[in-house]
């Protein structure tokens, strides 16, 4: 097969871990005999200090032109605590997000038995763990009209949602749950929000053609109490964007490191994989990155081609790297000088 | 002292714990030489039933001619998946909080040393934690405008923010954060929302008189892990509406118990003090219902009133119940017949 893939490794630590994964995806063209193109362009903080925008014209052309978008990370905090700011890297992410159409972002979490004991939650609440979160990326108060007063005393985002983005999002969960536990948790805030009332509608309108899928639904504030005190409870979660923002970073914990979530954000024409984890400015170029997340949001973008047995490699290759240890020292209690790079090595090498 | 305390017991298990918390007062004001009259009334489902209005004119009346609400839960699962009802229980706290101006709500999360072991997480990741949380009451998403389109298929919930809103609570925060370990932590999503920029703005404007207090921020996804990871990392937390709703009920689990956790919801007039559990209807009339939230927060009643030894007297007894396992089934490793009443005569009695 041939892929032309965009590489927007953006800020911090996103161009040394993703680095690894065009390492890795090199690797897995040579065994498997496919041609994978790689194309560079800036995004986030990096683009703004080049351009003036976080998202360049360019970048945006060459995503367009690409079967798939492997991102790094985005943000610097030279802009976080500037209320004033009026260009924010984040502000790529979320034009880069609605310009492809990228309304669906899928978040595996899952306990790894052989890192159980890194969790800061006891073992047997969280062995065993599964979840899939589908988060809706395109809409809500993410992208609703945001306002500040002439006098800049009072703000407001607006949050908004239609029965179409809730329904395409809907479909893609019941079907994932479909080949799962086949449960779904929809979870809102239905108790106060009117979006919420016609997320639980819609949902419960989609429910009737998926009759094989229990659905059930759960309060935001509820559901964060119930994924530390019962993570096993779930299997596929589908909420709207802000709140799929907290309880997938929330969930992240379960399995004792962020750095081994990856993400797929999918639309009818474009699809990016990425590392859940951000830019992580106090780490960048030190070595001490972790870089499976984003190997693992490779085997998700080769998965999404249908070229599972390519992905499944490169998910025992990770397994193998576990288990010997060869990781980042944030996984790491055996060997303190495996870097960032030596991870890419050994899983590029297995392969 | 004197103080009419008007008692809003609500639904589910709000009424028997809630009685418990009466008892206690009632002997606090025996030995204390104190007169504590009671007044009921209705609120939440059981007064939409009674009245069809969650709350009721004469409640209302009756809280506005009081020193201070003692307040049970809210909530009926009737309600809650059925989204085309009118009429639902939580208006009726929301209501309340709006008329009696209840900006501030003020929930402590401490790790109980004797309940450790209780906890999801483990040991040395909870010991020693101590936060105090301030949450938004009155503002953002909750008040903003609501609108359904009439085919109901695009929905919309406006968040608002002025200075004054979070000014006020801000000064209350920072003086808070001044007689104990002087760092606040903002929380919000100045990445994203308007509205958390304008929270950002104020508060660091706000933090110049309190040079004295280290402030720092957090967005809300990274605080939903900083919970777990690290809750020590915590003194006073700031944040808005529903931000605060989610993260003090993701804190609740820290303790080990969300049976143990009150809260306090104050305005310039106007004192409302609650456990932070809902209305668990599973579990109503079964004697199961830990009262220890509603003990507590009759103690924050007498605190607010500067009756310190009278709380304080209130938390003794409730350490030395923990102590002899008088608690109910879900601390209880020892016995197994301790109901809600027994727990309640227990503190009672003691004082
Ligand atoms: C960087 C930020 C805008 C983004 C979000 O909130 O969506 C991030 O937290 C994420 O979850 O991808
Ligand atoms: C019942 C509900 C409306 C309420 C809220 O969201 O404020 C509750 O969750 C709380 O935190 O007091």
């Amino acid at each position: 097969m041939k892929l032309n893939i965009a590489v927007l490794a953006g800020d911090g630590i996103g161009p040394e871990v993703t680095a690894q994964s065009i390492k890795v995806l090199k690797a897995i063209a040579l065994e498997f005999n496919h041609t994978f193109n790689f194309k560079y362009a800036p995004v986030g903080a990096i683009a703004i200090d080049e351009t003036g925008n976080p998202l360049p014209e360019a970048t945006l052309e060459l995503c367009k032109n690409s079967d798939a978008l492997l991102f790094g990370a985005i943000g610097d905090p030279k802009y976080d605590n500037d209320p004033s700011a009026k260009v924010r890297p984040e502000q790529g992410l979320l034009a880069l997000r609605k310009a492809l159409g990228l309304y669906a972002n899928i978040r595996p979490v899952k306990a790894y038995d052989t890192l159980l004991s890194k969790s800061p939650l006891k073992k047997d609440i969280i062995k065993g763990t599964d979840i899939s979160i589908y988060r809706e990326l395109t809409g809500g108060i993410y992208f609703g009209k945001k306002e500040t007063s002439e006098d800049g005393n009072t703000a407001s985002d607006l949050c908004e949602y239609s029965r179409e983005e809730i329904e395409r999002l809907a479909h893609l969960a019941f079907k994932a749950a479909q080949t799962r536990k086949k449960k779904l948790t929809l979870i809102d805030k239905a108790n106060v929000l009117e979006t919420s009332r016609l997320w639980r509608r819609v949902v419960t309108e989609v429910a009737k053609s998926y009759k094989d899928v229990e659905l059930d639904f759960l309060f935001i504030d509820n559901a964060a109490m119930q994924m530390i005190l019962n993570p096993k409870q779930f299997d596929v979660i589908l909420t709207e964007n802000m709140f799929g923002d907290i309880i997938s970073d929330e969930a992240s914990v379960i399995g004792g490191s962020i750095g081994l979530l990856a993400s797929a954000s999918v639309g009818d024409k474009y699809a990016m994989f990425e590392p859940i984890h951000g830019s992580y400015p106090q780490a960048t170029n030190k070595g001490i990155a972790n870089p499976i997340a984003s190997i693992l949001s490779a085997a998700m973008l080769l998965d999404h081609f249908d070229l599972n047995d390519e992905a499944d490699l490169i998910r025992t290759a990770i397994d193998k790297s576990l288990a010997l240890h060869i990781t980042t020292p944030d996984l790491n209690t055996k060997y303190d000088n495996i870097t960032t790079t030596k991870v890419g090595d050994f899983i590029a090498d297995f392969i």
